[in-house]
């Protein structure tokens, strides 16, 4: 199964890396982009017996290799047979 | 409008970040997990007169701020108005 699980920082949480992405962008003359977030995109290939057991294995590996919850938040995008 | 962009290492390139989760989750007993791929995900607020517009401002955005074209590929996922 391929599997996307993407990683964000919590909306209350500040950004930098975007912020500089945003700043670089307006340095460019495009003053058109107002905010940018950063985060991570995880493509995971695995063996599982059905779908429920890839969320859960998908769950658990966000939960503790993926993301940090303090700040972070995931989310398990699409699973694919 | 809100964008969506991801960049993921090129297929050829190596991915010490990825290979070091797969080995984490197999120490976690979870052998099942193939093959992992860390890329990036960015969240993107923009004003923009239309559509093409925006998505000529991405491309453009992606190529020379949000990735590294000789070993990164990039996409653009989404626009929403």
């Amino acid at each position: 199964m391929k599997a996307v699980v993407t990683v964000m920082p919590k909306q209350e949480v500040l950004d930098p890396q975007g912020k500089a992405i945003q700043r670089a962008a307006g340095a460019l003359g495009h003053a058109g982009v107002q905010d940018v977030r950063q985060g991570k995109r995880f493509e995971i290939t695995l063996d599982a017996a059905d779908r429920e057991k890839a969320e859960a294995l998908l769950d658990e590996l966000a939960e503790k290799l993926l993301s940090n919850p303090v700040i972070e938040d995931f989310q398990v995008e699409s699973i694919e047979a």
